[in-house]
């Protein structure tokens, strides 16, 4: 080893020990006689001293080290005059005899500190700079340390860590595939898979009893933001339990996860079904850090000669308790925030129940005090609390209060990153309606599509619906939702092959593209297949909420920008005719 | 959970316990009054047992179960009359009291027994029932294994398990890359990672200072027996570190793994250059399970008249001891071994050193037993011993007497796969000269190739060599061998910029080429690259060794059969023109 200690390692008891490091100076400081070098490496920081007085030449030789030279000191351990508590080497620094530059460095293009001066884009065209900001490295020692601790807890349950092929074939009934020409099979080409779903439930077929893999998945969105081409999933299968048996086992993984990853005991998961989430919340994956739940008003304000609510599907509010001292400009504020085009209310309707007892509405041409009272009772509210009321269609009204419920919580200071809520939302429903979704094939408009997906079994006692009222039945399909974020999800599968074949049916296959695409799935439930069930949790995801920041892409060692564009090493990027030849393929430009 | 117990777990102590069970008929013999049937899960065997006298009707019903049918049963653990001592659950069986068809089955293709009927090709088509074979899924049970104290050992040293990108940048410099055409940008494309060799060097640059993956590669490659277009690497780089720290850790994680998961010791492992492998094996991955050295013996026979002696470049041998009793019919086969096309030998001269001290050779025409004697004195041969000798062009006489001496270490039986000899082969050339490697574009024919890979550092004292004769400069670079098999290699990577573009100068690569191809790594070494290296071993053939096969395809889940075809996704396979058109793709196939 070129080290005998790391930079994060001394401590007052090693005063007086020779030791060498090595490192890249973060900072130097020049005090008349004394400089004093910040040598960093993953492990800390440590001080390193010269002084003109020990050894003047020495001394010239650390002035000349600029930022982010790599370097090998040698040098006795001291305790410091003046200690940094803040830092856990502090006591000490290191009386330094020899310097060696292992390699020098350009001036970096920003700042490698904690506040750096770097914009987005050129921290992701230097990621490998930025990955030396602590930050960013912490972030991802998180992540290493919930996939042991992932592994650690599903190996003691039992779960075999199966790899499944990357290189597959590509069924077209999901989000788009990344597809991969064979170079020994014109014209045929492999696919990359949007998750193991099918291999997981052939391993169950197989008799593997219970499988898990964290996992790269890849699916050809046009993405959003924080979404990647390619992300990681925790993905995992059982066979002969229930859906009860599949929520206790994961509840206990992420309880293990939040143990003893963030010392957190996290209490019984609630669930919650889907109908509820919607109905009290507007939202699937609702944030149950705080109250605020959804009152329905349409039997309690209809009738008043107010048109807006009058022609309203539905009128429904949240009560923000403490906030009826909300300033003209902050509710007007909050109006701007529900009239935004991707939220799209028209108005928003408050009413104040001010700590003297009176209520004051926006709305006082309609309605009078009593009638205002009514509503303060069907919100259970206190004098001074606000009422926020929204009206029109029922979906998009449902969506815009969900955000405007959000909006309060952050305003009001209850969605604290270092509290979590966890629950169960289930009882999905089995099938939507693909209206055109940008994501999926053009030809796959126009019919039902999996909600799940196609191997997700309904509940037994609305398979008769599947043929009369197909997006009335609900699913065997649950999510796992953490401060209002879908952390993973999944369903007990189909296991009976009649079933599987109505499910492609009424999802619009042909028998011969269901066998073409799922045949050898359906020929394995042949064989003798148990009852299973599954799930798989969005790892990225999972490691962002851990460490309490909203976007993947700071947990993502090389992340891809909003193009799918990896910025630091350009890809993707034209590869040569020698290699298209050999491929059979040649690329078509359109012209712009 | 459907069942209390597992198949696997019930013991003497459980009599009289009612439990349920849930697994696969195994077999069922029917005897007379009796029925029995075996019942199979993944952790066992339990035997059913059905009485005419106890349950007419339930003892029907168990013989209407046939063979893979999945079933739930409950009945009560008594203890069996004859017992089988070889089953862990043989002391008990189950008293049945109901029996629940949980799904039926097919009657399968082959048998689900440890000597199937199935051949290999029904076996690839059907892998989800070859997995049901205990053998098969023990393989994966031990890949899980050593995964999971790979990771182990590797965390408490510090490494981090950093996820690198797959969608990545074509690099033709190497083995074929797979690509995948992108749709956000037409014409462009992404490729799948040969190796995550340059990420892991970024991170070295970052700071991550330890890092490794459990990760999938992929290369395009003419398959040949036994690789697939997708394998798994144990992939890890370290920095501040030298060629002898490096060996030492890995060192450590392979002892690791042996004494966890096999209870086996091994000891210090021996050191052998790439020279002397060559010299003393012919074999840069030499099987050291048995000693058979090369010896080479132009001096001591040439100037005999013997024309194909005196002619060769080589003339080199074996002692294979014991074997001096070798009939003409064992001495017949191994000439004809010799002489097998994918060999290429001439023919094989021998020399029988009698247990009475008289040496008979194939050769006596030209050389009396006095010569034969010098002979036995060069290979330090004993009465008893078989001296054989090939003679020819060095290279191809090397190649192919390696080969006869891994024959005779088996006929010998000295090649036992529970007998585990481990080394570390050093020193490899940096540079081989590519006279037209099919596994490479055409384009890159008829100059230098990196042995290892273009990031390899040269050993400093032959860094004067790389401009006057750079086929004589050896590499920091290692690889560990195990019973012959190369699990293992790696290197010290350049860290010095100048370095590398001398070296991207010898690999042919204009300064335009090196700049598009890897301009984002040789600009990170610009900001202070630390010196580093690292290795990777091969994990589908460390687990195959570790189970005492020759195959990985045994030890892969859903492997690939030998022209990249998945026979049981049936993948590669056409993709919909509308997919073609979305990518801005066309096929070309070449007319037959």
């Amino acid at each position: 080893m070129l080290r005998t200690n790391t930079c994060g390692e001394l401590r007052i008891s090693d005063i007086n020990k020779t030791v060498t490091l090595c490192g890249w100076v973060q900072k130097s400081r020049d005090l008349g006689g004394m400089t004093f070098i910040d040598l960093r490496d993953r492990y800390g920081i440590t001080q390193l001293a010269f002084n003109t007085d020990w050894d003047k030449g020495l001394c010239d030789q650390a002035r000349a080290l600029s930022r982010e030279f790599v370097v090998q000191v040698t040098g006795t351990v001291i305790e410091r005059e003046s200690k940094n508590k803040n830092n856990p080497t502090g006591d000490i620094e290191l009386k330094v005899s020899s310097i060696k530059v292992l390699n020098d460095a350009k001036t970096p293009p920003f700042t490698i500190e904690e506040d750096t001066d770097g914009g987005d884009e050129l921290r992701m065209k230097y990621r490998y700079l930025d990955l030396r900001r602590s930050s960013v490295r912490k972030n991802l020692e998180l992540r290493h340390r919930i996939a042991i601790e992932t592994r650690n807890y599903l190996d003691k349950q039992d779960f075999l860590e199966v790899e499944t092929p990357v290189l597959i074939k590509s069924t077209p009934e999901g989000a788009r595939d990344f597809v991969v020409p064979s170079r020994m099979h014109s014209g045929q080409f492999y696919a990359l898979p949007q998750s193991p779903q099918t291999f997981k439930q052939l391993l169950m077929v197989s008799g593997f009893d219970r499988y898990y893999q964290i996992v790269k998945c890849f699916r050809d969105e046009d993405l959003r933001a924080d979404r990647q081409p390619e992300f990681t999933q925790i993905d995992c299968e059982m066979s002969f339990v229930e859906q009860e048996d599949i929520l206790n086992t994961f509840e206990g993984l992420v309880k293990h996860l939040f143990k003893t990853v963030k010392g957190v005991d996290i209490p019984k998961l609630q669930r919650m079904t889907y109908a509820d989430a919607m109905k009290y919340y507007g939202n699937d994956k609702p944030d149950t850090r705080f109250e605020m739940k959804f009152v329905e008003l349409n039997s309690v304000v209809k009738g008043q000669n107010f048109k807006v609510f009058d022609d309203a599907e539905l009128v429904v509010g949240i009560c923000a308790k403490g906030a009826a001292e909300y300033t003209r400009k902050q509710l007007d504020e909050l109006t701007e925030f529900v009239k935004r085009p991707q939220i799209g209310a028209t108005g928003l309707v408050y009413a104040r129940y001010n700590s003297d007892g009176t209520i004051k509405s926006s709305v006082d041409k309609f309605y009078n005090e009593e009638q205002l009272k009514t509503w303060a009772t069907a919100f259970d509210a206190q004098p001074g609390d606000l009422m926020l009321i929204l009206a029109g269609a029922k979906e998009k009204t449902q969506k815009a209060l969900s955000e405007l419920r959000l909006e309060m919580g952050s305003r009001l200071g209850l969605r604290d990153k270092n509290t979590f809520s966890c629950l169960w939302v289930i009882d999905f429903p089995l099938l939507e309606w693909n209206d055109g979704d940008p994501n999926l094939l053009a030809s796959l408009a126009g019919r039902w599509h999996a909600k799940h997906h196609p191997f997700t079994s309904p509940k037994p006692e609305d398979i008769a619906l599947l043929s009369t009222d197909p997006g009335a039945v609900r699913a065997n399909a649950y999510d796992m939702v953490i401060n209002g974020v879908e952390i993973g999800g999944g369903s007990i599968r189909i296991h009976n092959k009649d079933l599987q074949a109505q499910m492609f049916d009424i999802l619009g296959f042909t028998k011969e593209e269901a066998q073409k695409q799922f045949g050898f799935l359906m020929n394995a439930f042949e064989y003798g297949a148990p009852p299973h069930g599954g799930l798989a949790f969005g790892f990225d995801r999972l490691c962002s909420l851990f460490g309490g920041s909203d976007s993947i892409r700071d947990f993502i060692a090389f992340p891809k920008n909003n193009a799918g564009r990896d910025m630091m090493i350009d890809s993707p990027s034209e590869i040569s005719d020698e290699q298209l030849k050999e491929l059979s393929i040649r690329t078509e430009i359109a012209k712009a």
